[in-house]
């Protein structure tokens, strides 16, 4: 059992929430769950088998040293081994673009709110952060066995598969506040880089957005803006 | 010089960005600055030591070992050193409400929120996470400088203190739904602890309001829907 790296055909859930998520939305990925033996004989150890079992996936219980080998903590009571997957995107709804994130972190939060807010895929644009890597699968706290994804190589590559998707790029430099931009149905909303934001050239794409806000800040954090502009189109 | 602690009554901008910050926006705490030997002669130098000049605080150049001691790492260029301080709400303005938040980093992110959207102030109800941290400071980007924030034993302390707003406790029980809310001014927005929300007895206390969200997962993380929150009341 190796650490996780970006080259690596399957990653892991780490934790029992976590695990029994992986169980119950993308279970046809599952290929082990490892439940520490500390694990208590309680409702969450009867829920985790139980789950395994109805889909068939082994279940091992003796192997204490990949928990400290794949979590580097003690407290971790379950992993769930996961196949990376592919998602296509839905050609008929809406969907959030990120170009170039970098933060694991920020990646999995965006996707927790991405299916908060229901948003029908998340297309991420290379160069990026990874969506597999264990520390992004529990910033998602599970929605990423429920939101599809999908990488492309160029926001071009994107924007090819979708030509009937109406394309918000949000940036600081544009004119539309977010609160008076109308909603046409499917749309795509755009955002960069954690630190660089969009490249000027996106401001010539569809109808670029601002988030108005005070000049006490540079700009707003990452996932906090997408939760802003998937909640407030959602509610349009 | 030690490491920063509760107790401290002083902490620290770690970086050039806070550093400035710092003194523009809050140079009136301000107490030392120190600038790593290995910063460049470039112009965030001569911005940092031209703040500094006008504002009458002494710069420490050649202090080497506080780099390692106070940030951990060899990149922070700049640190500033400020006194603590506390500051009063406005009675007029509209506020923001953390009741028990635990994560310093959150915290951050909320004040740089909170400074986006111009609320007129934070209130945060103990037990909680220290704004002073250096670690909050820098998630907040260095809006802890200017939005104004203070500490309360206990939620009926902050609302005896401002019987004239109207309280949004932000709550997954609640029934009305954000976007249909009636804005009020002043109005309160409060939200609970990031794992585990408001406790009940706040669906008795002013209007309650819900973030409309999927049941594929179990809530937003908290600086997102405080940024939810804070914009769409607003644009109201």
């Amino acid at each position: 059992m190796d650490k996780y790296t970006k080259q690596s055909e399957t990653s892991y859930a780490l934790g029992t929430t976590l695990t029994i998520e992986l169980l119950s939305r993308k279970k046809e990925v599952a290929t082990r769950i490892y439940i520490n033996p500390k694990q208590k004989r309680d409702e969450t150890y009867n829920k985790l088998i139980s789950l395994a079992r109805s889909a068939g996936i082994p279940v091992i219980e003796n192997n204490q040293k990949i928990f400290s080998a794949l979590s580097g903590k003690d407290n971790v009571m379950a992993i769930g081994e996961f196949k990376k997957f592919d998602n296509t995107l839905p050609k008929d709804k809406n969907h959030l673009v990120l170009v170039n994130p970098s933060n694991m972190g920020n990646l999995g939060t965006v996707i927790r709110s991405g299916a908060a807010f229901e948003i029908g895929g998340l297309a991420i644009i290379r160069p990026a952060a990874d969506a597999f890597d264990p520390k992004c699968v529990r910033s998602s706290m599970g929605a990423i066995f429920s939101l599809p994804f999908h990488y492309y190589d160029s926001f071009e590559e994107y924007e090819k598969e979708f030509p009937a998707h109406k394309i918000h790029p949000f940036m600081l430099q544009a004119k539309k506040e977010l609160s008076s931009v109308q909603k046409e149905e499917p749309y795509s909303l755009v955002f960069g880089n954690e630190a660089t934001g969009l490249p000027k050239e996106f401001l010539e794409k569809g109808e670029p957005v601002i988030i108005a806000q005070s000049s006490l800040i540079d700009s707003l954090n990452l996932d906090n803006a997408v939760s802003i502009g998937l909640y407030t189109f959602k509610n349009k």
